[in-house]
């Protein structure tokens, strides 16, 4: 399981005030255990069986047909399966062949429509809409063009087999398109958990298609769920949710998180997002960082090592693969490296993480690794449940009810609201 | 050319403010001019012409003969290269044919190593290897994995032809590679300016194999040299580094800078990179925080709106492309957007970006516009000169002299600290 280790946080935070916090995180846990669904998988515990073989036909019938499937939507979700793609298939995945998983509507940019559109001109493709009842402006506008794409390619008929819908059971205006169009449709659970978790139909759909045993990393999140079931800081996400409070308390302002592989910089733009709008709020809690190790490493010791800046870092590690790489020798040692022949590029790596974790503790900076394990499917499911249940329990800390408040950018509040401030003629 | 946009910072900075700053930044200019080479185009004053066809054959030769070109090396002049590929081809720019440019050697991740051997296995590659005098450990340990799959591919004799050299013009590790293999070979000019920027021969050749046209970026950047040489207020350069001075001893702890574009993100990534490591020192200066829009948009309004937070905005701002995509009709009006039939998309992200203005107002947040003009090769020019010479005005305003520093973890040093701390038997 993912184990977090604070020992390098004692420097700032002491244990009576770890204890201090406990009927808080104890609360916050509950809170979210009561509004149902917050353990991030219930929806599965139903009809997962039929679910996921329904959801497997469909990746299978896309993956037959089309060179591209092009997700349309935003908020965490989408971009937890980017994340997951880019860990486990590598960010230059694109070259692999297979299905391309293809990503739009979290942006208003005519410059990335022109470039999608010429990308779909060339090749078959499939339309996934995935969202809440309340769509945002992006991805509503995103679904208008690609649908008339879809018509203009396949006609009226064809494009709706093209289309996949995965949205609220009952309500919403893409649930109101799936039933007028007839197209393949999943439901997204209507707790805040289904909606935005990357462990819910709309992210494992895009996976499955991609080729990714979404199987194995609901095995791994479902382990952990009872895992992080313990009510008691034993549960590494408890550890985590109050360091993370305290340090904010003591006015640190900012959490750099740090992951060694550069496969993981999605995954930290993800926790950038989900820690930025569920743990930050109202002046209170951390400002979420994503870096990358070692690209960073020369800033962190320059922002660490004095100890100045009101920083906590937190280190994201994998276990290496199996099959090691040695640095291999040079016959005429042009790098002076020759001393190094023998020794594997992991264990130059736990050394270089071992050094930047010796600054930051030179320089009084609290630090927090999280140890992964092995980079895969069952690890991921872990690792990402993990990060869903800490910053919801932030979020309750800071007394943020996220059942209470509605999808921030419903579309058509949105656009009324735009037309409000719209000049009487159109431009065109 | 670039034009920046402070009006929204006078609630926290006043007039005075900024012309208390005018020594600063008037020493810190002419500190980085004497040190020679800071216009971070001087290489090319001498031998442009010439250089620029060596660079344009090679990259000819590379695109005949291989499917990729691997990057070797770190730092903010790698990074900055892969900005402007997705910027002006792409985020999906891999899927579009043509020579692709993969980077390597700023990590020492076994799982990214394993993958990119992969992808080389079935192609046909050259290797590009870039740094100055010092190489970092994991620039070095990629480039030695590289010869030997170079060799295996290609015998002892051919691996030469496929190996490309950018470094410092007589010592280093790199050149001795160069001189000893008698490889294609060019000269990084020795100033900071020379082997961090972007507008210098190793970006640049990786642009060119790309089919990026360099010459273009280099005529905007050129013309934006004499522009920024104003030594006054009215200089963009100037107003935006004393900006952020100003703001960061008014106790603002952190800048997001957010683009509208998805194709945006790395270049966020590099100025996040190139500002942390410049102009965040000794805990003085703002931490650069990298977001996205409209993605990080709810984000941005629950940080900004109450003000709560010490932060201050830089919007990156894009115009059109010339051809407009407008919102579509949709005969059901599944989504309520019909009365936006006929606008603009790019009107809609004007209309977007204006909201978040206003919020940022609201909450007096400190915001500044950068208006780039189109997302075209001389307007990047112009927009990379501008932040290499308004994050090395900072770093003179925070009294960071950038070159007497020593390159941060040359090899040998890294290696040796390392050694020190090696187990006394390898690990394989």
């Amino acid at each position: 399981m993912v184990n977090v280790d604070i020992s390098n946080i004692w420097c700032s935070v002491s244990l009576p005030d770890l204890l201090t916090l406990e009927p808080s995180v104890s609360g916050a846990h509950a809170a979210l255990m009561d509004a149902g669904g917050a353990s991030f998988l219930s929806w599965l515990d139903d009809d997962s069986a039929d679910l996921l073989a329904r959801l497997s036909e469909t990746a299978d019938r896309v993956r037959d047909q089309a060179a591209y499937l092009v997700v349309v939507g935003d908020g965490s979700a989408v971009l937890g399966a980017r994340a997951l793609l880019e860990l486990l298939l590598g960010r230059d995945h694109a070259l692999r062949g297979g299905v391309r998983v293809l990503f739009a509507g979290s942006d208003l940019s005519t410059h990335a429509w022109k470039r999608l559109d010429a990308l779909l001109e060339q090749n078959d493709f499939y339309v996934h809409a995935v969202g809440r009842d309340g769509m945002s402006l992006q991805s509503a506008a995103a679904l208008r063009a690609l649908r008339w794409t879809l018509e203009r390619r396949y006609g009226m008929e064809r494009a709706k087999e093209h289309l996949i819908v995965t949205t609220d059971p009952s309500r919403g205006a893409l649930r109101q398109l799936s039933v007028q169009e007839g197209c393949t449709a999943f439901n997204l659970p209507r707790t805040l958990a289904g909606h935005e978790s990357v462990l819910a139909p709309g992210a494992l759909l895009c996976l499955m298609t991609a080729g990714v045993d979404v199987k194995a990393i609901l095995a791994g999140a479902a382990g952990t769920r009872k895992e992080l079931e313990i009510r008691s800081f034993e549960n590494p996400a408890w550890l985590y949710a109050a360091a993370r409070i305290i340090l904010a308390k003591r006015g640190k302002r900012a959490e750099y998180l740090c992951a060694a592989e550069p496969d993981a910089w999605t995954l930290c733009r993800w926790w950038q997002d989900l820690f930025g709008s569920r743990a930050c709020w109202k002046g209170k809690g951390l400002l979420p960082v994503a870096a990358e190790l070692p690209g960073d490493l020369q800033q962190l010791h320059g922002l660490l090592s004095d100890g100045k800046l009101p920083l906590m870092q937190t280190f994201l590690r994998f276990a290496p693969p199996p099959q090691r790489q040695q640095v291999s020798m040079d016959l005429h040692d042009f790098d002076n490296l020759n001393c190094l022949n023998g020794y594997t590029l992991d264990f130059l790596q736990e050394q270089t993480i071992a050094g930047a974790l010796q600054a930051g503790q030179d320089g009084g900076v609290p630090m927090v690794t999280v140890d992964c394990g092995r980079l895969e499917e069952a690890v991921l499911g872990e690792l990402m449940y993990f990060f869903e249940l800490s910053s919801s329990l932030c979020a309750g800390m800071l007394k943020r009810n996220l059942y209470a408040e509605e999808p921030p950018a419903r579309f058509a509040e949105a656009a009324s609201q735009l037309l409000g401030r719209l000049p009487p003629e159109k431009e065109g």
